[in-house]
């Protein structure tokens, strides 16, 4: 049985604690949060002196947050652990082992979330460390890696395009069609469908449309029906990456 | 019964023969192409001249092709359709009647397509034709929404983004991740979810990430990763994007 007290209560430490106490092998016995959280079976505490020792600490706050906290633990040389895929291994305290237990997704409240799919990136100080995180990975999901923080940094860059970016650019259509009092729903088995297509191929061999076929005469149409739009920069810049990375 | 000739078997004409061969109260009675298909039921010529005529002739062609080849065609007087975002309906010869029947949907050779999702767009000169094109489209899909040229030229821009624009952020992810040796797969469940995410939500109110919360150590840091790329620029842009766009 791998013991677990879960530090924070927002998105990720929701959605961990979730996942974790119906995992088998595995004991949720604590969650610290500043304010007291309403309906938890779990104990809680929200006094920093209270919380108790476990096999992995896991701390899913604010990154800025983690070295300040992390150096307050109420104990020493045991498993803590963040969940950022922002923050090094080193933004931990000295003062317990270290690790990183990062699952790559997007958490939103209210809204349910299968980790059996979802990639958990582990990382720690020494094998027996990366040992434990993976099998407490294993425990709620099919895909453990381990993966350095260097690699993560490269890794949360690229989340960024496919996940902040790729929204905004959801965000740009939907404020496209409605300012044309178009329904944005027209647009959704398109943007699925978009994701779909790279299950077993790459983007690089799927792409379409007028930058990828050099179609200037519609994106000129495009360009000026953007004009006097904050978008339509962005749409320059976006065909003219396109134009140069060569996609087929 | 609608007779269907369908014009064109690329991408769009292939996926739309598969569908309408199965829909009931549609015939499709031939397909013109250039080249011979092989394995195909259906008539078939690469004759112009022996093109028949149908209730509704669909051209499945590349946008700058459609004006000059619905001119040739060996009839007058039946309703011609165009099956393109970015055609206006004008692009069609007046020699026939002319309308549009756009599927808002990427398609791919060897890639299966339910149409019953796809919403389908069209636009008629007459009401009788548009009566006609909502019933042959509601014989594929439950979605058929009268869209006039105008209206499509923006729903065409904003699929830009969807489409186009997010499979290129695909590929950027993909091209940070294989440059350090890391697997793109691993970003694959954090795609699926971002598109998945908006179903029933704005994409407004789901934007997390360090743009949103105007993190600027971890956008510096990421801007650093980025050095020398081509992305760094598109980066930036994208980031300024999200901040002055005021997504919660």
């Amino acid at each position: 049985m791998i013991s677990i007290t879960i530090i924070g209560y927002g998105n990720v430490g929701q959605h961990l604690h979730n996942a974790l106490q119906n995992a088998s092998g595995v004991g949720v016995q604590q969650i610290y949060n500043r304010s007291f959280i309403k309906n938890l079976n779990t104990p809680q505490t929200q006094n920093l002196s209270d919380i108790v020792e476990a096999d992995v600490c896991i701390i899913a706050i604010p990154d800025n947050l983690i070295g300040d906290f992390s150096a307050k633990l109420p104990f020493q040389n045991k498993l803590v652990v963040h969940t950022s895929g922002g923050a090094n291994i080193d933004a931990l305290s000295k003062n317990n082992r270290r690790g990183v237990f990062y699952p790559l997704q997007t958490f939103s409240r209210n809204t349910e979330v299968n980790f059996s799919n979802i990639p958990i990136c582990v990382e720690a100080e020494s094998n027996d460390d990366v040992t434990l995180l993976k099998k407490l990975g294993h425990s709620i999901s099919e895909k453990v890696n381990k993966i350095s923080s260097e690699e993560r940094e490269h890794l949360h860059v690229a989340a960024v395009f496919v996940n902040n970016f790729t929204n905004h650019l959801y965000h740009i259509a939907e404020t496209i069609t409605t300012t044309h009092k178009l329904d944005f729903n027209l647009l959704k088995p398109l943007l699925t469908e978009t994701a779909n297509k790279i299950k077993n191929r790459s983007p690089s061999q799927v792409q379409t449309g007028p930058a990828m076929r050099n179609d200037s005469k519609t994106i000129e149409k495009h360009l000026k029906l953007l004009e006097g739009s904050d978008y339509k920069e962005l749409y320059k810049q976006l065909t003219n990456s396109i134009k140069s990375s060569g996609e087929l």
